[in-house]
């Protein structure tokens, strides 16, 4: 069930827009395993990479907080890919093996206390509430 | 179900010296709801705090964005209450609502990203697996 | 959205024989509004009481730990309703507030560490892989 | 830890009698690996299989729809094993590439939007509430 | 902590263009709480309702059938709103209640074989590697 | 991207007292993957294992039922080596296969009327709400 991998040489002209997108914008020689999967579908593979584009261009967010809060995603949902793969990305970002000690700290800590928290239907305190985000 | 809140007044020495701590380290009048739900079992309220002071304690990591990996875990589980006061946190250390918008628009990506992984079978780049952590 | 609650006056002979034996069964007045929920759709209530009645009756496991089982994973699904109506039953069950106390420092332990592996990609230890179910 | 596969050779009578169940009603000639898994576990097996077919049944839903809410449902859950067989049947009812493309785009935005919305926090639209089920 | 709701009449111009092509598309005469929460955050509420749009085009899969993928993903990961918000659309792209019934039992049913799989490390099927997608 | 894994010859003096504690603890001759992986990073690892054996010590809740606890997390996250290791600790304070059965059967069970649950948006119960914890 592992898709097949869309190799440059014979991708189509749509694929190769995208890949060559990818590598020129990223500075890298080939695309990873990832945008190969998604050029079975190449509707699917142009949005995701023009949302992703988007998403992690620089703006008010440091780019390496940006990969280390794709890192804590990835890795309370499990995805062994998406780890290794925000992994190393926030690490060339500038992330240092201390800092990854503190993200794994944070990330696991936060999935036990909201563990807590459905445990024991904890009421959300007045302030939040009033506190909208406007 | 929804957990008794303890109050100050009512509690037990060993949990008023946790609830002192608190006030004393985050600079507040009150503790927040949580850990009056967890006072309700006051050999796990002290551990989670012991523990909790020490994760969000300065290190490497910036404490504004160890707030902001806590509201993407929380976010992603789905834990309303977490992401309520983390969202709170966050922005007392600094978060403005466009760092939100872009926290919201990563943390939305990495889920989608992460289901495209698992449906697709990605296979773990190389580089990936050489490039371990130390 | 909340689906429609089927009171057993209401109810056509389908659904009120699954009703009555849920009440024989469990020796309750009424059943929960889970049933009146499922009730809608009748053969969905048939097949999740015969499985349920079925899991939950006595056999290797104790009743108090079948339901604290079931609370375990309903914290850790964050299901508000699933986690008051089984912590209602492992209650009834037997589970003090003190064994509550250790089950919810045991999940909160579990889904953290659980993280910590998925950040840490940690291999499965050589033993483990020899030690097959039987 | 995973568990041993129990070949028909060495089968109990009653789990010989769930293999050839399965194997009739789905015309093919072995059981997948979950089913051999299972039979440690003959009352599992049993139920497991009774839940199964009743619910994969002809009925209001196209069989090929069924497949792919199965499908839909493993890889969000980040189940590799159940993304694989589930869809190898979706593909085997007639899904072609095109509509697994279209598949894996809506899960992936409903992860994503899943999150946006518990990141705002957003209330449940008057409409919503009021159009109850039935 | 819940975001402020942005209505019409006080949103900006690039707010209300992305408003006026949802009630346009969608053939409504108002917006969504998700979208009013959404137009906090103008760049990513942009971003979204071009990818949704997109994803729900008429393509491969029927319209009803995407609702209902969108909807078993919905509930798998507990979002409340989501759940109300596109069991409604199902409903109007003709999800009958004998459907829905249908559907709630294949998604249970998926998250309960789902675990099942988990627990017995079940290895994929030889046959599931070899088809790969292509 | 999985870690080094760091044996005791190489360890720091901090990192071998605590892997002499675990040993000692538990008596077994040498730390599992997940302490030598957890070793890259001293004061996770150090806090992990203070934390865990305060919670996994003896209680309210008989070692064996801590260790089903931890498996029925470890099996709702998918998490393949938590599974693995805690399906063998769990073995060795006594589950039996028959045990373990009837665990797979509950947890399966939860998963599937938790999203039941979810579905239906099925309200809390008056008395659920009622009877607080204390």
């Amino acid at each position: 069930m592992p898709a097949r991998l869309i190799e440059y040489g014979e991708a189509s002209a749509q694929v190769r827009a995208v890949f060559d997108d990818i590598k020129r914008v990223r500075g890298v020689p080939d695309v990873n395993n990832f945008w190969k999967a998604l050029a079975n579908h190449p509707a699917l593979l142009s949005r995701t990479w023009e949302s992703l584009k988007q998403v992690m261009a620089p703006g008010a967010l440091d780019p390496m907080v940006k990969e280390m809060l794709y890192l804590a995603v990835s890795i309370t949902n499990g995805c062994a890919y998406c780890t290794a793969s925000h992994g190393a990305a926030a690490r060339k970002a500038g992330m240092s093996e201390e800092m990854f000690g503190e993200l794994l700290a944070v990330v696991g800590m936060a999935n036990e206390t909201n563990r807590l928290v459905d445990g024991l239907g904890v009421p959300i305190d007045a302030q939040f509430v009033a506190s909208a985000s406007t």
